[in-house]
């Protein structure tokens, strides 16, 4: 084993479990026998590494890293830069300056790639660096993951979020627009599905996940199959749904509702999908049903990777053991670099384990939900519970009267 | 007494405890040896009483009654009715036809005031009801009480939320703001910093609410101050927010405003608020400082008030005992009506009493949040916590490592 320093860093998007994989790459180089380093934090991931920006974590007591640990976001700070030839040459320069033989990226599909250049920069310039990928990502669209940690938690708040958002549709009927993240994914958006009740009129009742292409038309006409059985209707849109030629419905409907509504719609913010939708909703449904129709859009934005207190268990303890295989495997296996994949070995009793696995696996690739859960393009099959409910734990228990 | 039924009827937003309320008002009744009649759900609100839609709660065991306390937003459904005279008439006639001698309406300023006209119009007619409102509002806003039951749990989920976006805006720095309910008060919106911790550079960096007129040059230069300072800002803005003569900033947005029946302007349902706010500062102070500003917006919404697992013990607590006083007050005050006020004697320890009160000291009035809170019209005083923390109680523990 290279002796030397280690660096830890967290990029992309934060989670609310990343410092759950910061703690446990910590606790792992601290129980490891081989290593004797420092512990390296990097402030703001590669963005500090080239500014010689660490935090030194070797001696950090361990009442705090379990507080940090049990803290959502990226406690380093994070980055979303790319590294190109030259912004490589710089942290190595960073490296060798530091004597940092160990590197630990937790992130996301960009990251992992990061992680993937740099290991193979190393190799090039013969310098000896063990680098190693953390998966993350709310979306879970990691390749060879069964799931991703932070998705777990995220999607634990979009299920709450639309159990107690259901129980409003009901008790003041009217239709709901929910926009979820998933840029390209829909597991977040079809979350949305966790806590509805069987045999119960619960929504969402309408779920669009970007697998699916989207259509004005037949988005209009199940709107109007759902609003005319119960009177009421609650969707899940992902903010990453396109028509069948791949365009954003964000672009499309910019186009569609202007020459329709008579408002101003404000394109450039987190909440114009939502209200593009529904616009769209009220004038063409409302006119066809010569009724104004009480319709109303939320975009769940940054709380879904943010929020405080709704953190899966599960999530927690299988990111913070990420953290840990990924020393491990540094350690323990020959390879110089790899990402840790979580797989699952069964569904009930919910089993995983923890496979190292070449970066090039995971790197600037997409997962995508599979079809066999997606009905009709417009909900999601029940058996996605089977999937999802281990990841996300217990809800809270609700009881309705009506 | 007079002898005969009760009816039980949830107006206006759900909160995440205004089932508790149902609940407390449902024991209550049980627990009163002069009352032998049936308890009545009125589904929908007044809505559901003229068309005489009622649901027998007399016999709904304990245990289901437990669940739906625990449960967030209006078990029995709710409405947003306004009675006018014709609408009371069908009230009376409903009332009589089911005996009901005792009613009880859980609201916020709107529906003590519908409580108000049927026992207005109830002692006008020479019928004998008795007829008491339980507060209710995640606003915050009705006279008299310190606080009303709703607030707290909406509150807890607001300042939960800022805590956890302020980590996320600390990991990727940028302008962030996040738009929160409260179309006349500034209460909930100025829960968002509650969970500051002293001496750090936490956000809510600046704090809007309705009590402070807003401009946009104060507000642009404000952002500047901040941003110039931290790198960073988190900005906390009211859905309710106007200009110097009133006007709501939504108003100034949109060519057309949707009106509910109590002639309020819709101010939720809509990202549009803070996309407006967000294109300001991208375009007026992106050009000032000749720089391409990172600027994200989220609107809350309905997760306020209808999230589940985010409820304040004291809250549900005091929804719970703000329904058994309705009761107690009926049954052994010498009022024909009346409405429950939470009124705080103590801050350490926190201590509250439950006065019974005139309708019209709540009925369609609005309570403000002290002025002595607001700081320069872009803060919140960390005095308000000393008021705030004990309705919220305790928040998640969070630890940083920069």
């Amino acid at each position: 084993m290279p002796s030397g320093n280690a660096v830890i860093g967290q990029s992309g998007g934060p989670t609310a479990v990343i410092n759950q994989s910061l703690v446990g790459v910590v606790e792992g180089l601290r129980a490891e026998a081989d290593f004797d380093g420092k512990i390296l934090g990097a402030h703001h991931a590669v963005a500090g590494i080239v500014k010689n920006d660490y935090l030194d974590l070797t001696d950090t007591p361990q009442d705090v890293l379990d507080r940090v640990a049990e803290t959502p976001s990226s406690a380093l700070g994070s980055s979303r830069d790319k590294p190109d030839d030259a912004y490589c040459q710089r942290i190595f320069e960073s490296f060798e300056k530091q004597d940092v033989r160990y590197f630990f990226y937790a992130g996301g599909n960009d990251s992992s790639d990061t992680c993937r250049i740099i290991a193979e920069k190393a190799q090039a310039k013969g310098y000896d660096l063990k680098a190693f990928h953390v998966p993350k990502t709310i979306d879970n669209d990691l390749p060879v993951n069964d799931h991703t940690p932070g998705f777990g938690s995220a999607a634990k708040f979009v299920a709450q979020a639309f159990m107690g958002d259901n129980l409003d549709n009901a008790a003041l009927p009217g239709i709901k627009i929910n926009i979820v993240m998933g840029r390209h994914a829909g597991f977040l958006t079809a979350a949305s599905m966790l806590g509805r009740r069987d045999g119960t009129s619960d929504g969402p009742h309408l779920v669009y996940v970007p697998e699916a292409s989207f259509s004005e038309d037949k988005f209009l006409a199940d709107v109007e199959r759902v609003y005319t059985k119960l009177g009421r209707c609650l969707i899940a849109v992902s903010e990453g749904i396109h028509d069948q030629d791949g365009t954003p419905m964000m672009v499309r409907l910019q186009d569609e509702v202007e020459k329709d509504s008579h408002g101003n719609v404000q394109l450039s913010g987190s909440g114009a999908l939502g209200d593009l939708l529904s616009d769209l909703i009220k004038t063409k449904l409302g006119d066809k049903l010569k009724k104004k129709l009480r319709v109303r859009a939320d975009t769940f934005g940054y709380l879904q990777r943010s929020f405080v207190g709704c953190a899966s268990p599960v999530d927690q303890a299988e990111a913070r053991e990420a953290g840990k295989k990924a020393v491990e495997a540094a350690f323990h296996s020959e390879r110089p670099s790899g990402s840790i994949a979580i797989v699952r070995t069964s569904d009930a009793p919910y089993t995983v384990e923890y496979r190292t696995i070449d970066i090039s696996e995971v790197a600037a690739q997409t997962r995508h939900l599979d079809e066999k859960y997606i009905v009709d393009g417009c909900d999601i099959d029940a058996s996605f519970k089977v999937y999802l409910a281990p990841i996300v734990g217990d809800l809270p228990a609700i009881e309705t009267l009506v």
